[in-house]
């Protein structure tokens, strides 16, 4: 048991946090940001400049020149580029990029790789992730989806609708979830300017931290060969699972950052700000608040790390990271709370960081597995002995 | 003891009720709504609506031809009006005029009435009210106030920044504290065209509920003849708590409305939409949250009700008003973020109201004094046997 | 709507509080009190005093000479009555027998009546209720119940175990809950000193208010006359409905005294005890914690009177019974365990009277419906539409 | 960064798992234990099995032919040994001996060493610390030490009052700090069998799994000789800190080992006992609790060990230990308050051992600091930038 960071790794950690404080946070009040998200044209100009300072897609394998990053490793590095709302799209670790490289890094073809991976762990261009449905649909409960692949011919026409699908204005294609005619179901690749895709419209969305927002988007009997089958037939919720676990405590890392962020404008506030007689961080119902954001930050943290660990050893830690996931994205959720009342008014208005955060961060509670759902899984776990 | 409402108030705020879903709510997606609030021509539109239903300026005197509501009874039709983000605009009961309204009728001059009471009672004016300060100036402590008024001749002149004024493009007059030269506050009125006034911009803020948004103001200079001074010099801050405690109380009741607003479209959602094979609602997880709603509505309206009684009984309502405000503030919060969360993607979504809401509510928990300078207000009254 | 109370409830509140603070507080560390709850003798010395104030089984009807207060008025005397542990068994309105009795006056036979009800109202005797079982048996889901009753000539031949019965150790009688052959449930009354009646032993428990404990009753073959069945056969769960709404409002009245009770302690502790420099009352961590407790007694209370009043009205209540069971029980926990908090070491020990509440009244957040059983059911309400 | 723990480690945490399950939890219902703690006859007897199976007073150093067992070691035995309310007595690692031996090997001279911590180390004597008074005296401020100190001739004279000194009863030796006549505070040993040391009485407590219970003592011009000055005169309150920051952490293991044990109860209840049609463990309302607690006892866990590791290397862990002990403090907490919900009536008697824990684990809240001081005083390390 052991709590230290290598000399490599800190000063990995420390590049990271001075490229993110240099390059990074400058640019966090440029105008090409709007209600749905940073334009195209802010995403390339942090793009070059993580990839100038070595820092680009650090978690991509050695094989596309990158810092093939394990677990742990990318706790640290996440946790300082999520010190910035631009930060995660700086370092393209960005949702859902960051979670599609990792899959497709472990299921697709040489070809798909040279196609579409490598063209998106260079930066160049972006990617969106297909599953969550309106209505009656695939939600919490993926097994609801109504989205269909039939058979045609080599390959498969899908039909069906998605929304709330991060980044889908401007990528360059898609993954996307469609249950087959035996009921389970398949991931498929697509470039999005195909004719059997259309982009209905971006979501008014609280966030307004992912390139390309949030989208409706229409299947309607698109073509896909087979060849462009991510990974087998019938294995969709497989590779969901492949996917989601590491992909939600990537997202616990950035968020990490964020609230970080956030405590530290507080801290910074309370520090200065005088209210009847004393600086503001000198009443205890300032300080106290402040204190619990500082033991909920340290809690996240050794969380987001053990899980890291877990998944390091080779585990798959279902449990570690579904109880990482509730933990983290409620502790973050409460400090950033705690710092707009410290900030008062300020706290409500765009004068900090902090609101930004704060209607960025909101939603964390809910993708990737709402609290409720994560606290049944871990029930569930629970009872049947699974936790031991 | 009884919690009776009287036949007339049932019917009022029926009226009130009907007049919300039939010539409000269809206008809570028109376009003339922006990120710093509705523009003028909605809301010119809404009281217009308002003043043909009756329901215009409820609660300001019969020598308007207003309904002269008492507390409790604002405590119904508030509650009814706030069920729209747009009703308290249509009624003419949003903050900052509603409580203008009430101050001005309790210590104008005749004349200052006319000029200024008369048009805003009667919708065709607004109102903003300039007291708290950036930087090191007046916050929750309201004796920091760093804008100055010095004698003049016969009148007054006036220098100083403030910030966070609710309202300020497009109002009227305003109501201006500013600090004596004993120390002291004094309130004074003032148009807003005059030549020492200049808002300096709007603020970005999380609401989009007021008309006018939230401005930056300076004032230099700006002259204010004795005549125009709001009651007496050097009362600045008694009339503030005038203004303060039922000021409050009504945003309580409008926000209680809204909050009621948000669980109806949770609960209709959760009654729909099926996981797991079955509704929403019948998940555990999903029906405590719902219940701890109703709980909290519950809870905040009695609270409400028996301080607008305290009030009508002439009483200060100085520590029930303090109560009720952090009961309110954190229990209508805490029932639109379970709203959120019950709704899942949508809920951070523009697809329902609920996102707005949640937007709008945040700030109640800081403005008109924040939880904590409130708790600590009940502690002192508590230690110095006040509360008994 | 009108919080007034009546002069003479006024006068009748003022007179419990008297007599709580004259003739019960100083019987409060006699020596006749044990792990298992107050001895008889000491039961009967409390009965005398409060005959002698006349106010004694206050909620019982003029036919006995008893003050047949209304849900109302039993919510402003039985309130003073708790600020002592002592204070219900001197009124005779603690549990069960408050329940018992309301139930009786409604359903029992004047044979019955004059039998078990009158020498109860009376304070000479003790009761039981018999409904909860060990094991797989009735307990939440009443439904569950094991013990059963089977039809024996003119009467009925139960046997059975019911455990958490409290007050079996001395109570005179017993009303037995059994089930029938067609799954119905029929409610007995019985003499405790049957040969068919066994109390095997006292439960250890963590409270030590009520006489009599909390005791384990085998019932075997017991014998029970057609004449001595408590109402119609195969309503008792009906009648245990009846008994229900009732007997957690009035829980929540007397706890909601011990709440206050514990609260003042701390209070005057916080005012007095320095630490830092200061009373620990001056330094906000404790001080929002009595302003907490202040608001939490305050919601608390106003939701009891609600209720009383529904009930009073002649409405069932059961929705808001359940709402306020949950919140009451809920918030009166939350006051004493910031009283103990705010006591430090001594709020751990005998030293004051609060770690004696603690204990009392933790369990009040299971009995009568744990608030895990009410939110479900005022979650069902809500989705079926059946709360507005 | 690596949680993996040795071989040797694992072993050790079995064998201690391994020896509670066989020779102490038998033990549990031993009739010699009551209101105040068990009795020494009782502690005989485990300590006797700890030895014999190799694991007393692991803790302490080599020289005692002990484990001497670092802070992580201790974090993983000394969790297991709380897993029974009697695992601590056996190992010899209860409060306040364990805390007392620490600071004794560190601050002694090798003949107080012979003289008092060899038989202490060896389970043969009991010690207590004298540090907490009544009154206006030390509590969570220990500037406000009443107890003086003054110098006769080569020794000390000592008088004042202590109280809540656990263990007072029957230990051998005290540790007594008192003030000197320059305000500063010394630590002193001295026997308990001396004429100048009363027990006045031992209080109620709502603990009882300290040997000894928690007593009042009078010290009235206690001769100490200047030898048995423990470590420096007016060094005490610096002692104190070392005492502490180690202290409060041990306890921490020691509570979460029994917030497991009632976990365990509760998990194991929740999936046998059925209630409306499946087993309770099924009810998202018991599952999302029983989730919690995996939830808080791991991060409960991780928390521990990360300040252990601070510890280990040297550190002098005054934040880190701060904030583990409000946090598992308030997690274990919560944790033993979920078991006793989800127990129902069950879980407020003495059925199951989950109410004894109730009962114990409270004042852990409290003692070697309440969560308000820590709390402040993490506040103001943030505040002063001592956090990083």
């Amino acid at each position: 048991m052991d709590f230290t960071l290598s000399a490599e790794l800190l000063d990995l950690q420390q590049r990271t946090r001075q490229f993110i404080a240099d390059e990074v946070i400058p640019l966090e009040n440029d105008p090409r940001q709007h209600a749905h998200g940073p334009e195209e044209s802010l995403r390339d100009e942090l793009v070059a400049r993580a990839r100038k300072a070595g820092l680009l897609t650090p978690h991509a394998s050695a094989h596309y020149g990158c810092l093939a990053l394990d677990h742990r490793a990318k706790a640290i590095v996440f946790e300082e580029a999520g010190y910035s709302p631009l930060g995660p799209i700086a370092l393209n670790i960005h949702a859902p990029d960051e979670g599609n490289i990792h899959l497709m890094e472990e299921v697709c073809t040489d070809a798909q790789k040279e196609r579409w991976l490598r063209p998106m762990v260079e930066g160049r261009i972006r990617s969106c992730f297909a599953m969550t449905e309106p209505g009656e649909g695939a939600g919490s409960d993926p097994t609801m989806m109504q989205t269909r692949a039939v058979k045609d011919g080599d390959g498969y026409r899908i039909s069906g609708t998605k929304w709330l699908i991060t980044g889908a204005e401007g990528a360059s294609f898609a993954i996307i979830m469609a249950k087959m005619e035996d009921g389970s179901a398949t991931m498929f690749l697509s470039d999005m300017d195909q004719p059997g895709i259309r982009l209905e419209r971006l979501m008014d969305s609280l966030d307004s931290c992912f390139v390309g927002g949030h989208g409706v988007l229409h299947f309607e009997n698109l073509y896909v060969p087979a060849t462009d089958v991510l990974g087998e037939i019938g294995r969709g919720f497989r590779y969901a699972q492949v996917r989601l676990a590491p992909a939600r405590l990537t997202h616990c890392m950035r968020w990490l950052g964020q609230a970080r962020r956030a405590h530290d404008v507080a801290v910074a506030y309370a520090r200065k700000r005088q209210a009847f007689g004393k600086p503001l961080a000198e009443h205890e119902g300032v300080g106290f608040q402040l204190a619990d954001n500082e033991m909920d930050l340290h809690s996240a943290r050794l969380n987001i790390w053990h899980t890291a660990w877990v998944l390091d050893q080779g585990g798959k830690g279902n449990l570690e990271s579904s109880m990482t996931k509730v933990i983290v994205s409620e502790a973050v959720w409460r400090v950033v709370d705690r710092c707009v009342q410290v900030l008062g008014g300020q706290g409500v208005t765009g004068e900090t960081i902090v609101m930004r955060i704060f209607k960025d961060i909101r939603a964390f509670r809910i993708y990737d597995g709402p609290s409720e759902v994560h606290r049944w899984s871990i029930a569930r776990k629970l009872v049947s002995g699974g936790t031991h």
